[in-house]
């Protein structure tokens, strides 16, 4: 028997102990935005240690950030085996509204073949997991790989601390690649790999007219509306063939060829799928790109919010003194989100009027990434992912971002590999979270024969 | 001494005491469009019936009607001198932005000669310098007119049922003449007399787009952003030269001719002075007329609020599922709300897009109106300005809306003299509305000259 099948059978023996360690693992409220769940939070951290020694790891530690603790841990070197980065995080969303959960989100509950608790699928099942594996593969013949972990304590508050983190443990944490775990397989029956993520920038603009807010029959037809003003120029940020008007938006997107898109088109997924997904009555877009182009691999312009004057019942007839937009582009790898500010103040100084002012502040951002489809590593991922679904896995273009993908592109020089077992129906950041577990024990087997296969 | 003098003596001996009865007046929070005020709406009518009552008009009643009561009075008949039907309003507009007031709303502060509160000058301050004027002619010598009061509760709310009222009481409300004191005089050292306003026609738009918010990295690219369709569809309502693009928009309107333009061009007011009172950094308007002939001449289209998304401190990557904006267009004489309706209806069916759903409602009308400069009525109140502020009047057309001036000559087939004394820095129905003092005791004086010039 191979160490590989080895390791799939102790995994298989040992599944009854591994679902009772994922229970204890759920069990600890872990909420990283809640101050009095800090010492939880520590809790966690202690127990995914504890988990890592007891693997045989010959390094594990709890480290500082600025704010909640990293776990770190390193195997022995394998020689000839890529260094391989494990990516995850212990920390979990708030649950309300507590009243819409069926079993309390801390006490897992079983029923049928799902487990229901706050950070099931997002994702402390994928973690455990992870760790599952690399235990079967310890016990029977040893790691296949050279492993160092990283799992943080603050993905769910934006990783605010990881930058400057990995910025001082550049070298402790280099690697061939991040195998990440904080992602998902779309389908069960037909399991896509995310090859690319967009990034954000996020601002708010203000566009200020009069002092004060104005009555709008004495002064209308005299003043210019600030409202006006601010849809005047969102107005003109989308052309009429829906591209994004900002000067220089578009010139580093790097264009999708045709092998690229062929790929693409392979998903299993129609216009009509997706407007009823969608909940629109018709679908929209850029011209010339399909729905899964568009939100993969095209960078794109939302509002976000929207606020101005009087937004109560009835009717107030006041000229308002401002106009406030929430402005957002979704960007793809190459893309500089402060290239992208610099592009919107030029946008802004050239089409706003001298009859009002602006301001504006960038909230948030982070990088888009794109993987190379053909390395050695993605190919492991792909084979594992097809050895366990049964199918031949399709690749994908995530149009929501990972900021840490990125961040470790950027600052590691490593690609990730999006390796996590996630469903979009698993309720993640809601009430009632659950994890479908066959899953969870199909994701043990997948990390085995991944680690086996590099 | 004659009864004007005296009465007008009488006014000056009792400043201190109209002064609190203005303050006790304001302290009561008469907002008619919120339903948590409508007692205090009622309390400020029985307040104003028993001020009535007090300065000794036989017949004093609250009147209900559809909504918020009216307060009706009725002096004993004056053989020989017309019938004065006088028009007021005691409700007011809400409080917010309610953190920019520098004292709470309804807690009347002096501040110099300047009192605040909301309803200062819109107009409870006027409302009382006319009863305090009928006050002192009946304590000196009696009324030299016959007099009726309309005091409504509605009128912040589009008088909506003060048509059917005034349908149901058209003898009883048999008039020469309206004395209307919700008005201004444009500038204290040249005051104005309004001759003409604006209608208006106020409606609340929503764009609905997805049947609920996405996520704007999920969708952003693939579905239209209600919030960028309705700013496209605001932003397509005025072309280039400031004019409304609403299809036969401009159609009735009356054109100037030259003898009301040089009139209009009377009025001392510089674009420089108004960009003051306006507080905006330039000025803004239709090509083509000078600032007086915008406001007062010229219909007008403005976006009194807009709401979509998140709004909130911070980012939040929503593709909102709809987004609203309250509209409204200020109308001049001639122009009539259903046919401007019927054209905002058509600009949406032309140009909206079918990636979205658009509902329009309605919220308040109200025709404008046009009155005769060269009316007996008119030039007492030319006269009683003159004498009062000590400079020749001009004649002004307002840019406000009192739709009660075109309700009173369409059902009572009698002119408005518009003889309130609110100037434009007021900062009606913005925050920190206020009231020159001086300016309160002179609108008494004004008054009392003016009952005793009929």
């Amino acid at each position: 028997m191979s160490g590989r099948d080895a390791a799939i059978a102790y995994a298989h023996q040992n599944r009854d102990r591994f679902l009772e360690e994922y229970k204890a693992l759920l069990r600890i409220p872990s909420i990283s935005t809640l101050p009095e769940h800090a010492g939880d939070v520590r809790k966690t951290a202690e127990w995914l240690a504890e988990q890592l020694r007891a693997v045989g790891l010959p390094k594990v530690e709890i480290m500082p950030t600025g704010g909640h603790p990293a776990v770190y841990a390193e195997s022995a070197a394998v020689p000839g085996k890529p260094v391989v980065l494990v990516y995850g995080h212990y920390d979990v969303q708030p649950v309300d509204p507590l009243h819409e959960w069926v079993s309390p989100p801390f006490e897992p509950e079983i029923r049928g073949d799902y487990i229901h608790a706050r950070g099931a699928s997002d994702m402390k099942g994928q973690i455990l997991a992870q760790i599952k594996a690399v235990e079967a593969l310890a016990q029977q013949g040893g790691l296949p790989v050279t492993l160092k972990y990283l799992i943080e304590g603050e993905e769910e508050i934006g990783s605010k601390h990881l930058g400057a983190f990995i910025d001082a443990h550049r070298e402790q944490l280099a690697c061939d690649f991040v195998l990440n775990c904080d992602s998902g397989i779309h389908r069960a029956d037909v399991p896509a790999i995310v090859y690319a993520l967009r990034g954000l920038a996020y601002f708010e603009l203000e566009v200020r007219g009069p002092k004060k807010d104005l009555h709008s029959g004495l002064f209308g037809g005299s003043v210019h509306n600030p409202a006006q003003v601010l849809c005047e120029l969102i107005a003109g940020m989308h052309d009429a063939q829906g591209r994004v008007t900002l000067p220089g938006f578009y010139d580093k997107v790097r264009p999708l060829d045709d092998e690229e898109r062929a790929e693409l088109a392979r998903l299993p997924l129609t216009d009509d799928e997706w407007k009823v997904i969608a909940g629109a009555r018709e679908l929209w877009g850029e011209a010339g790109y399909s729905v899964l182009e568009r939100i993969g691999a095209r960078p794109t312009l939302e509002v976000n919010g929207m606020l101005s004057g009087f937004t109560g019942e009835g009717s107030k007839t006041v000229l308002p003194a401002k106009a406030m937009a929430k402005l957002s582009m979704r960007l793809v790898a190459d893309q500089d989100e402060a290239e992208i500010h610099g592009q919107l103040c030029r946008y802004l100084e050239a089409h706003a009027p001298k009859t009002v002012e602006w301001e504006l502040r960038e909230l948030t951002h982070g990088r888009g990434a794109i993987m190379d489809r053909h390395s050695h590593y993605m190919q492991a991922a792909l084979n594992a992912l097809e050895t366990v679904y049964g199918s031949k896995p399709v690749f994908k273009r995530e149009g929501g971002s990972v900021p840490v993908v990125g961040m470790m592109q950027q600052k590691l020089k490593a690609d990730s590999i999006m390796l996590g077992f996630a469903l979009p129906d698993d309720g993640i950041h809601g009430p009632n979270e659950r994890q479908y577990l066959p899953k969870f024990f199909k994701g043990i087997d997948t990390y085995i024969h991944f680690m086996t296969s590099l």
